[in-house]
């Protein structure tokens, strides 16, 4: 175990590979070349791009699979998916195991892979485990550990060669023989597909399975045919009204609807909203309702965005429809008027996490955000934050492309300051995901804080009428309404069983096995 | 020397690097990875994602320009260019020698490029050289050998680290600081930026020229910003009424409109002409007649592609905006309507040759296309044909698509039989560029020609009217009418000048030097 940077113990390796400590915001500068996939020719291509398999276990036969390999799958239909259970069942049943599974995200609906990982079908998860299967895996029940990434991280990790997918399943709304593919159209619309594009690029072998099968060219492409080696139809790979997952309605919450209100304030009267201003904010009901509150603003004020980055609503549609924004840069659509959009107006245009996100590209899309509202399980009196898991230690939630978003030129986190009596700010948060150098504001019901390193902030809100309080303060206050800080988990502090890497690769922090 | 698989002799080595002689169609299987450009970090640009340079002086410097460096453009301005120039004389201010220029295409406006040959900035040219300068090469003035590629073959080049772009300078027509870029707007748009594509992707450095700067986000971006280093702003970067080149007007020629008829009825009366098909041609005037009298058939009866592929011009255009064909799949605009139509018409689609044409991809469209009707200076009786030099050996053309095309299900050469009373058709091709067992049909003024090989096609057309012919009985006819097969040129046997490639690159033929 070494300290890192942010004074965290990380272990000297993670599934028996070293790891590199996080060494600090923008200091790890890597060294080497990025993954080279391996040559192909045409020749060993159907010369009339017909790459249709009759059957997923027949394409992953054909693709090689066997005991050890990555299998890559993505997360656009959200807990709607209903490929990623088939595709593990099939690889049960072709008596393979020890797969390494590097989902984009996972989701309460691939309970199902908890019998996979029991039975050693699949080793480990790498990626986001929201809900059961980040239960699983805080009980130390998982044979390898997890390793949690970014959206843009996990682009990264391809990119880098840090993570080698032998195999990506690419479950597409629409597709053509070829494998051209996109979720825009089809019974399954889901919006995009881009978080399958390092899988498509890097992958040895590119599965696309599509319960869309259209002639060739399937327009437009969101994944290029050229990449793919197989193509199999299915019945229905997911239920694209899934994709909303619950969290993407507006509060009806008093005190969320005053957060959402103040941050909404707080962008307005720092002068932040102004005319080609860019904003980003995520899905859950305070953002959403942060969208509504600023919209409004917006309109009195008669000031337009620039551009805003999505995760697309319904909300940020209405802003791109009422030309309020020039654009809208979307990373996903979070419902069926997000998908809607993104298919028929040329100004809503789907990015990947290589363009938005990815912290070793020549710049991203993140750091040309002018504020970001985000939200947090925990945030600290340094501003340092969590996202992961809550102070009872468990993990439920990914990071998503949480990380990424910090490096917006202002980055604000929507919280309530407790939830069912547990505060939220701490002295010292349960899992680090994100330093408190990045973490510029943060906005609770009981006031605002913002991070003494931000002189201008501090400045451009003097003397206007918002709760601006020091955090301590806000902590302290909430401490005695909850009866104390929260109770630090039980852990095994030599079971890390999984990794939270920062943007950059470097591990941030761990998660540790719960035992009470 | 050794002899190919197409029996030409060919080189151990060009410009002292060892080649592979052609081995026959799919034969030479690729081993190895492709090319691996650095990691970079957002840590080392700017976050506000403004990278403009004040000069193309100052974003060479940065970019570390040095002697024998590697310099890739692009070609999407074809005779409009006014880039190139520019940048190689600021090459020569700076004092640096010994550059690659690694074109995708160099035009009659490229010819002071010649002083900087002469003067030692520039070495040799890999790519193709349309005119002055390929004749400066037939002539052995350059120091260094040309590699001519095709447009597949160029992406394949740079993707499996054949050719390794150090610095990369894209002209284009509207970007944003960030560097997304596209050829869709501004004063200079001229359709697509895709033969940049790999430079984009591959090079170390990329530097972004435009006369047309606008606020991010460029939408949409045909070259992504993440990989660009920097943008410089200049006056003017082309003149798109000159990607015509002079050679997108429809024939007024009556044996070229004969040649362009009998092409369309060939196509009509073998069956091709179905629902659904696909087709290509060239932006010759002969390609385009071909495509009036198509489009004629087509109309009359009730016939409609599925898609086609461009070069587009306003013939294509047509086809698309009158329902006649579902989609163009689309390289290069070769006029303004084609211009227009990309930017507004979604199933008027900018392709690269990635997708088109690499023939080390999991398949390309090319192959896809059931008849493509391109040109050819010389084609001989085992149907192999030539497309850089006339019978004089004097290297006047490049390769293009043309290669990648040859891959299609039905492939015409439609050509006259002789041309300033030099005989077309011939016992063995000045130099090989394509393979006769890909070339399927050569349609002349004089009659069609069917290669043996074809016996469906042969079997398709038993009973037409069509003037079917064996090509050596059209050969014949010509040679009286001209008095005799062509006279070869007379060369420096032992001075090859330039190497073609084909499209795995192999060797398949060289140029040498012109002596007379």
């Amino acid at each position: 175990m070494k300290v890192n940077a942010a004074g965290r113990w990380v272990p000297d390796e993670i599934n028996n590979h070293p790891i590199i400590p996080y060494q600090g915001v923008g200091k790890h500068i890597p060294r080497g070349r990025k993954a080279a996939p391996p040559v192909v020719s045409c020749a060993n291509y159907p010369t009339d791009g017909d790459k249709v398999i009759p059957t997923l276990r027949q394409a992953l036969k054909l693709a090689g699979l066997r005991d050890g390999m990555t299998i890559s799958t993505h997360h656009h239909f959200r807990d709607g998916d209903k490929l990623t259970n088939q595709l593990f069942d099939t690889i049960a049943d072709m008596g393979v195991k020890d797969i390494r599974w590097f989902p984009s995200a996972s989701f309460p609906c691939h309970a199902p892979i908890i019998k996979h990982l029991e039975s050693g079908v699949v080793h480990h998860i790498e990626g986001s485990m929201n809900g059961p299967l980040g239960e699983f895996c805080t009980r130390g029940k998982m044979k390898g550990q997890g390793v949690l990434r970014s959206h843009g991280g996990r682009y990264r990790a391809v990119q880098d060669g840090e993570v080698h997918i032998d195999i990506a399943v690419i479950a597409a709304p629409t597709a053509d023989p070829f494998g051209n593919a996109n979720a825009l159209y089809g019974k399954s619309a889901c919006g995009s597909l881009m978080f399958a594009l390092a899988d498509s690029q890097y992958a040895d072998k590119v599965i696309v399975v599509t319960d869309n099968l259209v002639p060739f060219p399937c327009i437009p492409w969101q994944i290029q045919g050229n990449y793919v080696d197989y193509v199999v139809v299915m019945d229905e790979i997911g239920d694209p009204s899934k994709i909303i997952s619950g969290t993407t309605k507006v509060t009806r919450s008093p005190a969320r609807l005053l957060i959402a209100e103040l941050t909404a304030r707080f962008i307005k009267e720092t002068g932040i909203m102004k005319d080609g201003f860019s904003f980003q904010a995520g899905a859950g009901g305070t953002s959403l309702a942060f969208v509504v509150y600023l919209k409004r603003m917006m309109q009195e004020a008669g000031v337009k965005a620039g551009w805003v980055r999505g995760g697309s609503t319904k909300y940020l549609v209405e802003l791109l429809e009422k030309g309020l924004t020039g654009a809208i840069l979307d990373g996903q659509t979070f419902d069926l008027d997000g998908v809607r959009s993104m298919r028929d107006n040329p100004n809503h245009v789907w990015t990947s996490p290589f363009t938005s996100y990815s912290y070793h590209g020549k710049g991203h899309f993140a750091s040309m955000v002018d504020v970001v509202v985000l939200g947090a399980t925990e945030v600290d009196t340094n501003f340092n934050a969590n996202v992961v898991t809550h102070s009872d230690g468990v993990l439920l939630h990914g990071i998503g492309g949480w990380q990424d978003c910090l490096f917006s030129k202002c980055t604000i986190l929507a919280v309530p300051s407790f939830r069912g009596r547990i505060p939220i700010i701490v002295d010292r948060v349960t899992t680090l995901c994100g330093p408190g150098e990045l973490i510029d504001v943060v906005v609770t019901e009981r006031g605002i804080a913002i991070n003494p390193r931000r002189e201008d902030l501090l400045e451009a809100v003097r003397g206007s009428s918002l709760p601006i309080r020091p955090i301590e303060e806000i902590k302290e206050e909430v401490e005695k309404i909850c009866g104390g800080p929260p109770v630090p988990p039980k852990v095994d502090k030599n079971r890390v069983v999984a990794a939270v890497q920062w943007v950059d690769g470097t591990v941030i922090d761990v998660v540790k096995m719960k035992i009470d």
